[in-house]
């Protein structure tokens, strides 16, 4: 039997975390449609956090990168229809007023709370109407309140994002879970993408950032096909350490486990976002295989996740390997043309860099799929690299004509 | 009055240049859809050639970088319908068999044939087919023939490409006329773009090709807007002196002029090119002021016409500076987002990183136009760089659903 184990809920699922949401009139709409939540712990919990590589950052991440230096955090501030990004001077100190805020009504220090915003960029963050609302989130902190949390911080989501774990381990039993919003592309070039994940296992500061920093390598960063970050992406991972079960130590079985289960929720995370991107119809999975280096094979499986000729076949279910192969050509790594193969769903559509035999069918057949796997085997080395990504559709264009 | 002026006409405005085209069946069609074309030079001419910096690359293109070592070449031979591309040994002895035969036919060597495809990839190409009409498109050569050679090497482009200038210099008239095939898109990723220029001038092959390599970056390396390049893309210059002017020698005025006239050729080419991308509805010049150095300002002016996101924008006429700031933030470049400035015709959006006080119906009245100009001021230094692009709308991806 498998040591970890998916469970209901999302980011309360783990032992001590509450979550609160409420509508304050960022977003235009109605009451039901919350644009404020609140996920706290009941006691001081390490955090670690991983955020947008984007120079041009937003104000919630250059506070909470700030905030993160301290030892414990206690809760995550969270808003939709607002980025406060290129809000300069003001959004920050609209930022921090809000993190003060949230502290006074959760009486810790300001340093202990971190925020997130996603939205409109270049809009002044309507401060005092959301510092008004501060202590009703606090009072409605609830477990039952995780999914309306995850509700809250969609932005053009379809559908709120969560997940959770249960981990057994030699030394008791953990959970993890997380939420996320998603990005509108899979590239999330500017739809801001946002994930917390909580956990009850005890661990330290460092090494929990240093799980997290790998899960994230594997999953987010897979995700962001060509490195483009948005002004806001953030990913935070909370661990209180309530569960009871052993400290997580590196090298242990249970460290072991909890790395594995922090992949799996993150992955999980990942894969929702792609699969809700705007206007997608496809998920595909770019794998890289036989590179000179890591880096290599993901410069080249990069480039084919991001060029708008393949990802436009894709959408009309054509197993156009000529695009494939040319985008292999230009990524700028060295290549042997005579030595590449192409696989749709491990058919050959190409064999030492000229078509293979297989029938045309077989590969629309495969390319027609809602999910497949395009992998292009190098034969110059033995690093691969994979990437998880979308077609293109009419209907991605037609939903970003505007904002 | 300009010394350089247009003049009716492409690749058989200059003197002792002459063209012929015909249906050989390559491409699916009839008779009246032409898909070979032969241009040459009634004397032997010297000729300069760039290529796809694409590491995939055409038979025609390997078989033509080596016919370019002869000091001399006589004629340029082109084909639509099918790129020879990623047909192995078998392709590139297909393309010597054409250039040889049309060597005989023409009654020169044959590295003095060059040979340029596009069309599809990885579909061996009909030679025998192709072969067999050598003898009559040398027959059909004809100055009147520009303008249907123009077209025979059209794939998804709607209008042949062509134009001619005529230089008064001090030491004589000369003149240079041109024909262009276009990308199906301004990043030319796989639809090919073939150009080929053609001038009386009298001119060293060191020189011309020196000349070429710089009108190129001015303009063909302009579109390319990522520096993608398809597997066949090539431009060529023939100059046969046949004008009668004097030499052109590097420092000279009349040289100056050549340069300008080439520059001013390449520039007007790539601009059909770009207007005749598959359902593009907007033409868009990026101008990156204020870069720190040349090649910061370019990543910075490629990222922002290569956002998806900001593509879509202008094809909504949306003013979408936050997606041009990101694009800005996540190119690589050190930047400094406190200082940046963007303006749309002039018209500033965003200054020292957060928006400007330009009502909004204004910047959207500007990004409305069929063409614009998109400017950003990194304030860093003194370097800057200009690429040319176009918007993404719903009825390119549609076009790009299949081959």
């Amino acid at each position: 039997m498998s040591k970890i184990k998916v469970v209901q809920g999302g980011v309360t699922a783990a032992q001590g975390f509450r979550a609160a949401s409420l509508f304050a009139g960022i977003k235009p709409g109605n009451k039901n449609r919350h644009d404020m939540a609140l996920v706290a712990s009941t006691v001081p919990a390490v955090a670690g956090g991983v955020f947008t590589t984007n120079q041009v950052q937003a104000a919630p991440v250059r506070v909470s990168r700030l905030h993160l230096r301290s030892p414990q955090v206690s809760a995550v501030l969270l808003n939709s229809g607002n980025a406060n990004a290129a809000t300069g001077p003001s959004g920050i100190a609209a930022a921090k007023a809000l993190a003060s805020g949230m502290a006074a009504a959760l009486n810790c220090g300001t340093s202990q709370i971190l925020v997130c915003s996603t939205g409109r960029i270049g809009v002044p963050l309507p401060r005092e109407k959301m510092e008004g609302k501060l202590p009703e989130l606090a009072d409605q902190l609830s477990v039952k309140g995780g999914t309306a949390a995850a509700r809250a911080i969609m932005t053009s989501d379809t559908f709120p994002k969560e997940c959770a774990v249960e981990v057994a381990g030699p030394g008791g039993v953990f959970r993890l879970g997380g939420m996320a919003k998603g990005a509108g592309m899979i590239d999330p070039n500017m739809a801001t993408m946002l994930c917390l994940i909580s956990t009850d296992a005890k661990i330290s500061k460092r090494v929990l950032q240093n799980a997290l920093h790998h899960a994230v390598e594997k999953s987010f960063n897979r995700i962001t096909v060509d490195g483009d970050m948005s002004t806001n992406d953030t990913v935070f991972v909370l661990a209180n350490g309530l569960a009871g079960a052993a400290s997580l130590k590196v090298g242990s079985p249970d460290y072991a486990l909890f790395v594995e289960a922090l992949d799996q929720v993150c992955l999980k995370l990942c894969h929702m976002i792609v699969e809700d991107g705007e206007g997608v119809s496809k998920f595909v999975t770019v794998q890289v295989l036989g590179g000179s280096s890591r880096q290599a094979a993901r410069k080249v499986a990069e480039a084919i996740a991001n060029s708008t000729l393949v990802k436009c076949a894709w959408a009309g279910n054509d197993p156009n390997w000529g695009r494939v192969l040319d985008a292999v050509g230009y990524c700028g790594v060295r290549i042997r043309e005579e030595l590449i193969d192409i696989y749709y769903e491990g058919l050959a559509a190409v064999r030492g860099g000229v078509p293979a035999p297989t029938p045309k069918d077989k590969l629309v057949g495969a390319v027609s799929e809602k999910r497949f796997t395009v992998t292009v085997d190098l034969h110059q080395g033995k690093a691969s690299y994979t990437v998880y990504t979308t077609d293109l559709t009419p209907a991605y264009v037609e939903f970003n004509l505007r904002e």
